[in-house]
């Protein structure tokens, strides 16, 4: 087998901002792994919350590409997923674009599209939610206008305007419009202890990691006060965070990009419904080529937020992810994602 | 699709008794389902000790049958299998069975192994223990001496005579060979102590459920008091049972029968890793049809006993199961089993 990559640049329709960040143009890496004349594709999407670049992916990508040359087939996938993780720990993003590019060559091997291969109907996903980033009022009230045929709307919190951008959402959106908030770990325990009843106010569905993930005791505290469902996103980066998180949270937040690929969400999601957590899958700024590993496995969660594609001004790849806030997959084999 | 099933009886090549029952001739289900001209097949191994016998699991397949005739094709197991729970709960033995059967149909559809669909590597899977039912000093060290080309062996315990019989057999096998003991919830948890740090002097490796399943009050005062790795079978049936195992035991003993089929157990294999708990897979006494969803999945597993069909007088079947100690899965797709 053979991995190469290119870096590419996409771009968001607008600068997207939460509580710790703003970004237009960002750079994602196309990988590619090649054997027996067919080739397997996959999106790295590196974050610098995680302290990842694209050349932090690109140095990733050189240390597994001997353990990729080295495997003769990628049929093996939970031992050469374990050597890849050997030869490079952490580096999520581009582990993830490499798992997905295996399952995409292993999809295409046995023809068929990756839901096919995991046994899963595609009916059952849950729609997505679409996300408004933080803005100024008059930009956030037309974003939600834009944004009319996702019947879930995901809101950036995590500023002092909080209540203003929130009352703005809801007076712009139709009545019945389903608002989770994200607060990007702004808040304080015992601040988020008001702003989510404030939140329990606007009729918000549940809120995503108001706190700090070190704060493991804030969440402690948080728990069983909140007036609302708490999902954990960058508190719960793979298998490994799920048991530590039973008691604070009431639910994940996946992301490809954290855990390392679609072999591993699986993982998860069957981890956390154990613990009696809920499922979310989330994902970054990312193409039609980095949302669809999530897309195929949609019929396995409570709550999607796999917008990333559709925040783009312009997506170089087509294949499954949302057609409105439904999500599509299609019978192409493996991922069934082309160049657009 | 269709479902059909003929019972037929397996015989043990000893009479097999551990603390609470003995065996010799037991009713198993062979359970096919047909589609487009392919057959999968499983089999049910029903339990007493669960409630099951063969009649209950030919009730429990006429639930199902309305489920399976009215499916288009195998290929939504997710789905399929949670409305085959809807129609039927528990009856652990027949869901696996028709599991198994609808596995085997989608690797034949595919054209892969399940090993293979699973992307697993079948070199990785440890070696299976042999068991060693109760019995008196006499017949016990020649078993021993039959059991000779078994590197591991699992010794059924929970009597009276528990040491007599450890010694007996440490005496008679090689001095290298591995012994874990099965307890099947003989003691309580005040005798437990000082016979697990009796099996701790004999060298045994770990022991399976030493209490009752009820007794998590028990399991609590052993967990850090034992001498040895504690492994829960009968408190352990399915995924649910995992998270109130955390801080009980080390460790679980998955079985086809008793969590309704592969599916679930790759969900417990992944929960309870997660969990921090170690991964054990076991058997009943089946035919090598019952045993090969097992193997398929062994490379996953820190422990197996997979020796079901190594204990037969005679099996009606051909396929994946031990050759000596090693789990052998082979290429052929799907389960990869033929009658004998």
């Amino acid at each position: 087998m053979k991995l190469t990559w290119e870096t590419f640049t996409i771009r968001a329709k607008h600068p997207f901002k939460i509580s710790r960040s703003v970004k237009q143009n960002v750079e994602r890496v196309w990988v590619r792994v090649t054997a027996d004349g067919l080739e397997g594709w996959g999106e790295a999407a590196p974050s610098r919350y995680y302290g990842e670049t694209a050349a932090t992916v690109v140095s990733a990508l050189e240390q597994m590409q001997p353990v990729i040359e080295g495997a003769g087939d990628p049929d093996r996938l939970e031992t050469l997923e374990r050597d890849l993780e050997a030869a490079i720990r952490h580096n999520g993003s581009a582990r993830a674009a490499v798992s997905a590019a295996l399952h995409d060559l292993v999809g295409k091997n046995a023809g068929l599209p990756l839901w096919k291969l995991w046994g899963l109907d595609p009916a059952e996903a849950p729609l997505s939610s679409f996300t408004i980033g933080l803005d100024e009022p008059d930009v956030v009230r037309q974003k939600v206008v834009e944004a009319a045929e996702y019947p879930i709307l995901k809101v950036k919190l995590g500023t002092d305007r909080d209540e203003e951008i929130l009352s703005t959402i809801c007076d712009a959106a139709s009545p019945d419009t389903v608002i989770r908030v994200d607060a990007n770990a702004a808040w304080t325990a015992r601040e988020a202890i008001d702003r989510i009843a404030m939140l329990a106010d606007y009729g918000v569905e549940f809120v995503e990691q108001p706190l700090q993930p070190v704060d493991r005791e804030g969440y402690r505290f948080l728990h069983g006060r909140s007036a609302l469902p708490i999902i954990a996103d960058e508190s719960c980066i793979d298998t490994a965070s799920i048991q530590g998180l039973v008691g604070l949270v009431d639910g994940i937040n996946i992301k490809l990009s954290k855990c390392g690929g679609p072999r591993e969400a699986l993982r998860m999601i069957h981890a956390a419904r154990a613990c009696g957590l809920s499922v979310m899958m989330g994902c970054m700024l990312e193409s039609s080529l980095g949302i669809s590993p999530a897309a195929h496995l949609a019929s396995l969660l409570d709550y999607a937020d796999l917008d990333g594609a559709a925040l783009l001004a312009e997506d170089p790849f087509a294949g499954p992810g949302l057609v409105g806030a439904a999500i599509e997959v299609g019978d192409a084999p493996g991922l069934g994602v082309k160049k657009a």
